[in-house]
């Protein structure tokens, strides 16, 4: 680390990359983190990795879930066992190839089969189901590793002499279907792995504010600028895999955005390597007025305009305070009126999240077993709750909290949320509970690539929806799910699940959580599509948005005219044509021609 | 008013326009606010509009600025009266009028030559300098004034088939000389008023948002929502008179930014027609992720992409408290280091500005003649201070302060800045003070017209800068326009002040005020153009942008290549000629063509 004297920047060092992080390339997250079952058959997690939950025994989970499903189903033994599946040969590209080999190395151009397998995909049920069974038609050709902008820059012009298309890769954990090669491109394919561009180049202390490569993972990120005091404050559930780049381009949202803001609140300045050449600005101010001011145009890009290469974003100091925090509520309801009114108070915790029954009954098995007074403690805790208190154990529902700030702050914070929650029927659950809650989303993404080597197919899928309408938009969107699962013979009951994970004065942000069992159903991802379709179909009818910060991608640009008027897409489609003439970023489906969109699925 | 029971929605009928209103068509503002001289040669306000202002006698005001300036300058007795200067001839446009005629009524359609000239200009120095000489080469060869979209979206539709230009028009208050007609534009240009669309369409009390049309003006607003208990907080110093479609155009930034955010914080949706058709949602959300956006190239389009209709912005409660306050300082260095480590704290006032000497000094003169107690209090304080406390009166600085919130958070928040100003040498000032610095902003926008009658010229301008250059770039400008003032040979001093208006953690709004007197000094407005493109160069040079809030129009275009890549400025291009063609908006430069800049000047 250097300090320049002039300005007071500090250059931090290339990031510490820890050898133990490695990260899967058939599951979500890090290869040494699993959920499997032991010799009794309870779940077991390996690694050390999650508090709570990495080398834990789970011995209720199954048989809850199973009640959930009304399927007493049984357990595959060949789980876990992962063959890579049939990997298309790399195209020619061999003008490609040479033009770049004159600015790249050899390392990093690669053509491994498991690798280009890997760029091809996010993290939907579909794709990571295609990855443990037939694979995809189509994956990228090659996949470059560029070290500095230079080398994008290299790259880009290359693309467009050579006529391939360039797909930007950051952290792959977009569940939008957004690195889906599409089978009729004809074209070679060259996926971007922005990841050796993982830099802080410089942190302002003073003026808080770092530039940072677009390659650069969350938790790099997070613990360099922690290093020096400093944070961005964002954490999407992905913050530990995804990136700098891949929070701009899908305007993301962190779960703590009450306090820092989402990704547009943080975003200083961005450069980027597009066709018509390098976006790029001699200053970095606090606001300014530019007239059209393509920094704006670049963000929700999802890889379409160009390659997204730094950023320089605004920095927090690291609170000096943390708090967790936790209140249980009798119904749902009572839970969405004070997520209301906590929006409605001028400063409110960093993240305020509320689960449905369903969600929370799933806490409560995904917690350890445990022994002794603790077990006693927690015994005498529910019979109080669900007894005299009267909490309904298959109603109830839970907010978990956490406060960051100054000490005063956050303890004003918590008097004014208990305050408030207490208004609603609510009662203090306990910070280890609002801990674990906050900390648990890490660990459970986990469980979906798991339950699906016993062929249940899960996953989420979000909207955001003004306040007046989400109630009625949960209801609706929980109904569609039960019916549509009837209506196509599913068998057992589908878990159908929800939580609030953000709030605004406006409206909020809703999760939904679904999964049935689907051994012996023929088509079983074709089902889930059609389910998942139905869904979103009735958010959108319901006053719900396309997505509150997931993205667009492949997987939901069909329903994008739902919400707009034809000139609006066809200023998209403009866009994209004039500043990307030639289609060299073809990671999104070719705005004007949505019904490809069906070659995928 | 009339309320819908299936949402809640508030439906406000028009709004009341006050018949006392009037808007003047030479100068800035109200009609009936002036300065003017009277027999005793001491400067008077007219009308009762601006409390401690209007209707008073300023006898230091005149003393001072001649001292200021070091000429003893005489007043012009002819000053006040208006002639209307030559404004050509409109040209024709019969299929275009014969088109709209179908659609809107007659009086919708003026070719009067005051209106057609008032439309073709906003306020900078030079623009009202030629209303009261020579005029325009070219103003609008007509004015429109639609009453709904529908009108708008047959007057786009014309335009595209007859080849004319538009250029909306809301509150005219643009300093970027927006409006100016290019002389070798050779189609007819109709400029379209859209302050017949000034209607709240709808409140949405629950959700917080409301439905406005893009021609409303400020202070209609404000005293609609008012009347439900709403405010959008949006506060420009144009607020008076600016309207919510040109708000969003110029990405404009409020006065109480620090509480209710800028323009593009506010912002939620968004209708504008364009020439590709009319860009509408069905649908509005607290927050969303749709990959590319229209919504945000609209922000800071400054007319060229289209007519913005109406918006759907956020609203915030009226606050049950409201306290002004002030703070002086030693030093302008102690005020800015105040000023910084405010913008550090997790919640800070709604407004906080600081004036450097001049205008504090400034602000002493413009205060009316106090009599009595009032006057011996007055008297003692300033004994106090720049006696025993030993507070320089040709070095102190103010800050003034608007808190805004709860009663629990203003409270906060007044202890927090006193302590903060006190570790920085800082004594309150008193809320009389503060509460007369900000609303000054309303009643001073008049005296540069008043000014400009005795032949000085006068202008403000600001630009955003990160903290570190903060102060080096003010130095650097004052130092700057001082210079070229000498170079020039123009006589006496200038007078050339600041204050920072708006505070980031990463840095802040410096707005700065020049003026000089000018009488006998051939080509006077050029030598002003002169002084104001050096300043504005070493802002750029000093790391300052481009502008915080006022935007680029015409004036400060030429600039635009200093502070991006040739790329990012060919997207701006292409998206312009992909979204407009035609160029039938055609409000700015075209962009491919900055040369012409000159032709204005």
């Amino acid at each position: 680390m250097t300090t320049s004297p002039l300005k007071g920047r500090i250059y931090p060092g290339p990031p510490k990359h820890d050898p133990r992080d490695s990260i899967s390339t058939q599951s979500w997250g890090f290869e040494d983190t699993t959920f499997a079952v032991d010799e009794t058959g309870a779940i077991t997690v390996t690694g050390d990795r999650y508090a709570g939950l990495s080398g834990e025994r789970l011995p209720d989970l199954l048989p809850w879930f199973r009640k959930v499903v009304g399927i007493d189903f049984p357990l595959e033994s060949s789980a876990g066992r992962f063959v890579l599946p049939p990997v298309p040969q790399p195209r020619q590209a061999q003008g490609f190839l040479d033009e770049i080999r004159k600015t790249v190395a050899e390392d990093q151009i690669v053509t491994d089969s498991a690798v280009r397998l890997r760029h091809g995909h996010g993290h939907t049920v579909s794709e990571i189901n295609a990855v443990r069974s037939n694979g995809f038609e189509r994956v990228p050709d090659y996949v470059v590793y560029p070290k500095d902008e230079s080398q994008v820059a290299a790259i880009v012009r290359a693309a467009a002499h050579h006529n391939v298309v360039l797909m930007p890769y950051g952290g792959g954990t977009n569940v939008t279907e957004a690195l889906r090669c599409l089978p009729y491109e004809d074209r070679p394919i060259i996926s971007v792995d922005m990841t050796r561009m993982d830099r802080i180049e410089w942190i302002d202390p003073v003026n808080r504010m770092a530039k940072i490569q677009a390659g650069a993972a969350g938790r790099l990120i997070q613990a360099q600028l922690a290093e020096h005091g400093f944070t961005m404050g964002h954490e999407p559930d992905s913050v530990e895999f995804s990136t700098l780049g891949g929070w701009i381009a899908t305007n993301a949202s962190g779960m703590k955005k009450n306090r820092y803001g989402n990704i547009e609140d943080i975003l200083l300045d961005v450069t980027v390597v597009s066709a018509l050449g390098k976006l790029e600005r001699s200053q970095v101010v606090p606001r300014e007025s530019i007239g059209l001011d393509p920094k704006l145009w670049i963000i929700g890009s999802e890889g379409s305009l160009g390659i997204i290469t730094s950023a320089v974003v605004k920095l927090f100091p690291v609170p000096a305070s943390r708090e967790y925090g936790s209140v249980i509520f009798r119904t749902f309801e009572e839970g969405v009126a004070f997520m209301y009114d906590l929006a409605q108070q001028d400063s409110y915790p960093a993240s305020v999240r509320l689960v449905d029954n369903l969600q929370f009954q799933f806490g409560q098995v995904l917690k350890p077993v445990s022994h002794g007074t603790k077990r006693l403690k927690s015994k005498a805790q529910k019979w109080l709750v669900t007894g005299p208190l009267g909490y309904d154990p298959n109603k109830m529902v839970a907010v978990t909290l956490v406060f960051e700030g100054t000490h005063e702050e956050v303890d004003r914070q918590e008097r004014m949320v208990y305050r408030l929650a207490k208004r609603h029927g609510g009662m203090k659950g306990g910070a280890e509970n609002g801990k674990r809650g906050y900390l648990l989303t890490f660990g459970i993404a986990y469980i979906r690539d798991f339950v699906l080597q016993h062929h249940i197919l899960a996953e989420s899928f979000e909207t955001s929806v003004p306040w007046t309408q989400a109630q009625s938009l949960i209801d609706r969107v929980k109904k569609r799910i039960y019916d549509t699962h009837a209506e196509r013979g599913l068998p057992g009951t589908p878990f159908v699940s929800c939580r609030v994970t953000q709030i605004y004065e406006t409206g909020c942000c809703v999760y939904f959580y679904m999964a049935f069992y689907a051994q012996g159903v023929e088509n079983a991802v074709e089902e889930y599509h059609h389910i998942e379709t139905a869904a979103r179909k009735e958010v959108l009818e319901a006053g719900g948005s396309i997505s509150h910060h997931h993205g667009v991608g492949k997987l939901r640009l069909p329903f994008v005219s739902d919400i707009m008027s034809p000139a609006m897409e066809r200023w998209r489609e403009q866009v994209k044509c004039a500043l990307d003439p030639q289609n060299v970023f073809a990671a999104q489906l070719p705005l004007e021609a949505p019904e490809h969109a069906g070659a995928l699925t």
